[in-house]
């Protein structure tokens, strides 16, 4: 049985009592959520150690840091580094989208060295296999699809991402609509160039009720990958997103159907103005499917700085209804992140994710209330408390000192200070 | 005569019609928009050396970053270097928002080291010189305050805070209206502290028709500042804020019958939801004033990250009407910034305000356009010429290096790739 099929049945299983406990919401909404598929839980029913975590309507919108070798570096301690530093800062979940190494044991050991939720794209193992034996790419056979997809699942991924988006009538519409970028998505790519080669349908797509079956076995989230996402502002919202966006839609309803917990992933690059239809036609098309944004980044020409073009993207997308941020790191475009670059993608996102959340979470709120309330007393030790990254914190006002009471902006200028005095001074005299 | 009365008179002054080059909009459409007040010129009658800017309706988001010295840390050279850091980085104008040290000769050396246009918060310098007398800060005479204010307007400032908003009625209310932290404006404090204390109006207030003479003579922008902005989240748009906000409003329109240019200081601390609310009652309550936001922060739990939360903020309040953006640096809330934190501060701002000008101007979206198009054709070299940073952009790339073509993220199995040589290879087969 998947969550769903129990939310279904009724149940409340020990994942949504912990769920909903954590989240502060009632048991039976959240079963409710899932039973609709508005709402998922990342739990394979063999990754034992998993803190499980609910991405959707009704729960907190939360935050995924992808981490992973690549085949130009290969560090298997520092990618467990990533994974370590990621959830010490707040990510809800990690993708682990190795393709240099021996991808097997990178994935193994990094699902040993956190108790978050994994996802994965086990279309990269394919793909990097076949690079390894010599091979190209669309050499790959269906089994080789399949395999990398089983083996994934049996591990214990909790979520995965598959592009069945990409079908063979979107590919051959790519040929007639001129993109500025072309496809960004690695997996959409290898699909994309595999129906192209072989002239066939994407197997994922022409066996979906396969993979509903190895998904439903262990109760894998399907991640349904956009990979017609726009990778450039000049292609949002063309007409290859959003065909392949109704095409989700209709895997979504498929899915549910069969008891398999869904959500679609979004893009991408998009201009400010423009994302909350997106967000919204993302909602209409897959009947309130979890949405799960890769940014959204609103401009294209700041390299380096690219987390916070995704912090303001995914905070405008998450208050119009996106559920799941996928961070972006200050290396996105350049190059493989390293540990630091991690650390500052995943604060970005977490902070968007909060400006959001404590709009509908009242122990959110409490934070910065809380916060403006040392403030307002000039409480340094509670603001410490409080402060989501207190190194930083500290670093700042030691490398900065006062010798005041505030800090070294104003001094004995400060603003709460003075009014303070003069107000408690009227009110005693 | 003043920009605006020119404007009115139907003159095409030079400043327009070098802003209307540069902003690549027509000088007689930036002259109607100067004659109503909804656009304002930066540019000191005495300010010889300055590059005019123009804030308002009808041309690019503008980018402030504030700089100068504290109490605690007087280093002129630094604040000196801040100022040539900024402008590097885009920064429209600098305040100089100095408080410690010789503030008249730090003032004077930061306008020459830069050409764009200065601002500063005149009752800063009259709040200092008590204290470096042994004075307190309500001892200010009526004249302290008025010779600190003339003595910018002569040295050339180009804009300058005044808070006009801080009345003794409002002043009152804040016994009886109950907020979380207070009053956070370290200028309205002052005036706040001093009407209390001699139980008399605000000079400023009382006397504005005064201010408008002084601002006329020189064309000081007066940039009627918000004493009683929000300083968290918990106080936004309360009635302390939306009062002031009203007063604001009619003293705009006495200075446009002055024939004075004027812009409204805005928050602050705004939930994300409430920006757009906020921006668009700014311009109702003011008609049309240009809007000078300071941030707004959408969290208040990220110190050591409110140039993130405030580039999250601002690119909502530019999106929604604001003009000019004040940058956050990580500082904020901590310490006086560094050069460092003010590097990221006006980088973060720029960001922000580029998401937005992009969609109103051509040759902004033609960057973006040319990144996307750099990006598709794997062309580095073209990604290095448009990136905003540039010393970044070569960081990255040097510390994580690929042996392809493409970057150390996914190198062989880059999508653009694969695509490109799967497209190409189909069409010429």
């Amino acid at each position: 049985m998947t969550q769903m099929e129990d939310a279904k049945k009724g149940v409340i299983t020990d994942e949504m009592l912990y769920i909903a406990n954590r989240e502060g919401i009632s048991p039976d909404k959240l079963r409710k959520l899932v039973a609709k598929g508005y709402t998922v839980i990342f739990r394979n029913k063999v990754h034992d150690w998993v803190k499980p975590v609910a991405v959707g309507s009704g729960v907190r919108v939360k935050v995924n840091a992808n981490i992973g070798t690549s085949r130009d570096i290969i560090n298997v301690e520092e990618e467990i580094e990533k994974a370590k530093v990621a959830v010490k800062y707040g990510a809800d979940t990690i993708m682990d989208l190795s393709t240099g190494g021996d991808l097997d044991e990178i994935r193994r050991k990094i699902m040993k060295a956190v108790d978050v939720p994994i996802g994965t794209v086990p279309i990269y193992q394919a793909a990097e296999e076949m690079l390894a034996k010599g091979k190209a790419i669309i050499e790959m056979t269906e089994d080789d699809m399949w395999r990398a997809i089983e083996k994934h699942f049996k591990d214990g991924v909790d979520f995965a991402t598959v592009h069945v988006g990409v079908t063979k009538e979107v590919v051959e519409k790519m040929k007639r609509i001129k993109r500025v970028v072309g496809m960004v998505s690695r997996g959409g790519t290898f699909l994309a160039a595999w129906i192209l080669h072989w002239n066939q349908e994407n197997p994922l797509y022409k066996d979906y009720d396969y993979l509903l079956e190895l998904a439903k076995e262990y109760d894998v989230v399907l991640s349904l990958g956009d990979g017609l996402r726009p990778g450039g502002l000049p292609d949002a919202g063309d007409e290859l997103q959003i065909a392949e966006l109704y095409t989700l839609g209709r895997l979504v309803k498929r899915a549910r159907k069969a008891g398999v917990q869904t959500m679609v992933e979004g893009p991408g690059h998009v201009p400010i103005d423009q994302i909350p239809a997106q967000i919204k036609l993302m909602k209409v098309a897959t009947d309130n499917a979890p949405v799960y944004v890769l940014g959204p980044l609103v401009t294209d020409i700041f390299p380096g700085y690219d987390h916070i073009a995704g912090a303001i993207g995914g905070a405008i997308a998450a208050l119009n209804g996106a559920d799941f941020l996928c961070y972006v790191t200050p290396a996105e475009h350049l190059g493989l992140p390293n540990v630091e670059h991690v650390r500052e993608g995943v604060i970005a996102a977490k902070l968007a994710a909060h400006a959001v959340n404590l709009l509908r979470f009242e122990d959110e709120y409490r934070k910065d209330y809380e916060m403006s309330l040392a403030r307002g007393n000039l409480n340094w030790a509670r603001q410490f408390e409080i402060a989501f990254d207190k190194d930083k914190f500290i670093e700042i006002r030691k490398e900065r000192p006062t010798k005041t009471e505030a800090c070294s902006m104003c001094g004995d200028l400060c603003a709460i200070k003075i009014i303070q005095e003069m107000l408690t001074k009227k009110q005693t005299s």
